[in-house]
């Protein structure tokens, strides 16, 4: 038998399972509160960053995409697909893994289950955002499609922006009533809504947070009152919008990535040039964020590489100590590196 | 405790010893040989798959790269690193992992170590290809450069094309003696030579599988005589490459896919529109591949994703009842797929 592969060839993996104890460990809105800390700290030296689009590999039911970045010592990628159909089938319409590796060397550090860290990254994302754009003293928000994300977005919000009382809508009354019944108990008021008109009154922050693969209009312009802060989640791939262009020209429109939100975001509806504000700009204090109380401000978000690298390296740092991984055997790591066959016969 | 995970949330994963017990369960040479089958299958439906060129991360003493593609039904990628400074350090020049998913769901199908099948692979496609563009009755093959890949390509033109001599060159005598011990007693006889010159005598395949990333000149003019096949697998990135301008001048050059190869073979060093054929041509017999006994052709390789997808699904079939894998819990799997959340909470 072949000697015990170093240390080196080992990377650790950190299951769905693990990664459920590790929200328990921490606690959900901790984990969300320190993850957007996180993230806006990446946001903050966004320029060091290798940026690309995503790499979309699209079929006619759906998406596998592939995310990378680097900030020069630690790489980091997202496998995700997104298949709206999967609903139907009854599975997730969003699964993702991810890795870090070291840029030195090229090997992995860390692979992880990214199904709910893309939940939890998504909403800490959304809130950070707000926390800069939305009108001082928000309170309420809407949120407007109640579906696997929905409790991660409210509870985000409640932690990182202070909202008080979230408004829910979907067209499916049993998702409303699925995502109230998860946030009972946990110190945010509740409103179940029969319309997107009712979920919208009294609100700050409208959140709109659909998964159909088409042009919808979540929200048409009359719905948004002068000063609100939306947050668009859902709109997140070519042919999948939520708002109304009247909306979009009226509104100040903060992205992460602009080659990308072009392609993916609400502002595919735009002409290509159709100014819009780094979200990184307004965070490392190179521009203003919302401009006056009465501004429409619009976080058009669509999810980038770079969140799910600080989401990553989060979970890598929180995770010590904590023997919440298992270590793979993913790396062929001969003695004699120049003898990689010699290590595969002596395995016989 | 939430309820276990169903069948779909979990992922085949082969580990490094599940790959090398896989090798010798089927036996080297006929992997190699069944993985050219494999390989050769989806080159002649080349136009069917999604292709782009590798997306690649480039540091000072490295890449990181992922290599996507997509047959419609299945979908498949590579991470893989190059770093020449690794061997030094007693790391691999390269690692690599990979996956297949379903494009119909987006769900990862396998996941799997790479290092070792990226090298069977890599062996595999030089000799498919030899066997398209090699004169007849080739039976002596100069090897220069005589690392990690060395013996696989020894093996696999063994079996593939009935090569019964192998002539070793390296500048390094430790890394040919230990080529040599490895191929003894494997039915190819082994001549260790002490330069390049004397390893090219009577071949008429010559194989370059050296790994500098600097412009090298493993090959010269004078050194090709008429009707060689060359095999130049070491030039496979940006500033790597491997034979003197004029050899290529001279040549009638087979690549893979252009867009790679223009940037990262041989080729990087002729004009953009130098003709060359792709590959797949030959073996869908749209074109001729060798034209003479007189002509030199050159196999300009980088390793091209759909080759690993190939080498994947091979591997996935391959697997069935034997029970060389473990199973990841790497999907999120609620019961009802709007409820992650709650899925979550309930682990708690």
């Amino acid at each position: 038998m072949a000697a015990a592969p170093s240390k080196q060839a080992y990377v650790p993996f950190v299951s769905v399972a693990h990664m459920m104890q590790l929200v328990h460990h921490i606690g959900v809105e901790r984990f969300m509160a320190d993850l957007a800390a996180e993230i806006e700290e990446d946001f903050r030296r966004w320029p060091l960053f290798d940026k690309t689009p995503r790499v979309a590999s699209h079929s006619q039911v759906g998406v596998i995409e592939l995310m990378p970045t680097s900030d020069g010592e630690t790489y980091g990628f997202k496998y995700v697909n997104g298949h709206p159909s999967n609903m139907s089938r009854g599975l997730q319409t969003v699964t993702a893994f991810g890795l870090l590796a070291d840029v030195a060397t090229g090997y992995p550090l860390l692979l992880s289950e990214m199904t709910i860290l893309t939940a939890l990254r998504t909403a800490s994302t959304s809130a950070m955002a707000a926390k800069w754009l939305a009108p001082k003293g928000a309170k309420t928000m809407a949120l407007i499609g109640n579906g696997a994300q929905a409790e991660f977005q409210a509870l985000a919000f409640k932690t990182i922006c202070g909202i008080g009382e979230v408004r829910l809508y979907d067209i499916d009354p049993a998702a409303t009533a699925k995502c109230a019944r998860n946030l009972s108990g946990r110190g945010i008021e509740v409103i179940c809504c029969t319309s997107a008109s009712e979920a919208i009154l009294g609100a700050q922050i409208i959140t709109t947070v659909t998964a159909d693969k088409q042009f919808a209009t979540i929200l048409t312009d009359n719905m948004v009152g002068a000063g609100v802060h939306i947050n668009a989640v859902g709109g997140d791939c070519p042919g999948k919008t939520e708002l109304h262009h009247d909306i979009l020209m009226r509104s100040a429109i903060f992205v992460e990535y602009p080659p990308q939100t072009r392609i993916e975001g609400e502002i595919q509806q735009l002409a290509g040039d159709h100014p819009v504000t780094e979200l990184w700009e307004v965070i490392a204090g190179r521009v203003p964020g919302r401009a006056s109380a009465r501004e429409v401000t619009l976080f058009d978000s669509v999810g980038f590489a770079i969140e799910d690298f600080s989401a990553l390296r989060y979970v890598a740092r929180a995770l010590k100590d904590t023997g919440l991984c298992e270590q793979l055997d993913m790396i062929a790591d001969p003695d004699d590196p120049r003898d990689l066959f010699g290590m595969v016969m002596r395995a016989g």
